[in-house]
């Protein structure tokens, strides 16, 4: 019974790297298209995201089927109980690049944002992206220095949001209301991107030191 | 063990009916913040929120501990692990009426948003607030003639958030930059609230009616 309990633990395990490895090409499709204005490729990250939300489906249905067989308890209960936290955040990580697709698509073809802003969502996309690789990484390796790389990453994610509202409400901003609605939506799906990611490393971290009230933290 | 189970279960729907109280409270408190610009009662809902949070906590503690203890299988089970996945909106709807209460103290004395939209704005707060009693209600009745009219009022709040972004991009609109950001922020909070009512209602519905996909349709 151990036994099957462990090969069913990797199994989820395997899932979640899949999903992340998802949520890592969608948010390198959602990035580039948001930056190059490129509708095809914005077009490719909204419908793949439909597979996304399936295979959190089937990894949830999974979890739930290994709580009823195996009745895990202790430290694997807790394993298989975040994964459904896991599935459910990296669900909303491929939502987030969806948005973020969808705003390349609605103002094709004009460039979502306005010149003065490219270089820090060049920049945002760019981490959004090193944490979603650094997140399928955690993941597959449960190596914990990636979870603290991933936070560091986000505190630089958290600086660039800050400067774009900065940018946005400054006395030099030319942008029409369209160029300040885009940014402000663009910028907080890019911040949001990288908060679930640092929920999830959080969990891995909680799972692998033992320490368990990670929500009062989250 | 049957009825202590079924004693537990009754634990769990009352917490989860009592944060959804307090998830009401902070809603009613952020939108009149938001449309009066009250800064004292934008920062209760905002001090007030970490008590939602440690509700949340405290409940799915409780959930893994029946998990462990009951072994629960079937529909027992699933109604364990929904009490997990609603307990995670409720505090994500207690975020966003905090977010709501914070966009009013960081205009303070301003007013949020201009004359033009705080007619919809109003209107939105007022769904809100409607929904998170409904959910209340529908979280202790199990009334799922309440699932179906909080997904009534998102619909008619979804229709609200269109109409903000085209007042926003319309000609007549002579709000600032910062107008825009608090109009595109403080809509897309408004309606994330009312999403996670909608996320929550078709959980109680599905374990109401024993049609397990949910998150499909979510």
């Amino acid at each position: 019974m151990r036994e099957v309990f462990q090969q069913e633990l990797r199994e989820v395990q395997d899932r979640l790297v899949e999903i992340a490895e998802l949520v890592v090409i969608s948010i390198q499709n959602a990035t580039r298209a948001f930056n190059d204005s490129d509708v095809t490729l914005a077009e490719t990250v909204i419908a793949d995201d439909s597979k996304i939300d399936e295979l959190t489906v089937i990894l949830d249905e999974l979890s739930i089927q290994i709580l009823a067989r195996q009745q895990p308890v202790a430290r694997d209960l807790r394993i298989v109980v975040s994964a459904l936290r896991i599935s459910a955040s990296l669900e909303r990580m491929g939502d987030m690049a969806e948005h973020i697709a969808q705003l390349a698509r609605y103002r094709f073809p004009d460039k979502v944002v306005p010149k003065s802003l490219r270089g820090t969502f060049a920049e945002m996309g760019r981490l959004d992206v090193v944490i979603a690789q650094k997140l399928a990484e955690l993941l597959r390796t449960q190596d914990l220095e990636l979870a603290d790389e991933i936070r560091n990453e986000d505190d630089r994610i958290d600086e660039l949001h800050v400067s774009v509202f900065d940018k946005v409400l400054g006395e030099t901003w030319k942008g029409q209301a369209v160029d300040t609605v885009d940014a402000t939506l663009a910028s907080r799906y890019h911040e949001r991107f990288a908060d679930h990611a640092v929920s999830i490393a959080k969990k891995v971290h909680y799972l692998g030191t033992g320490d368990w009230a990670p929500e009062l933290a989250s």
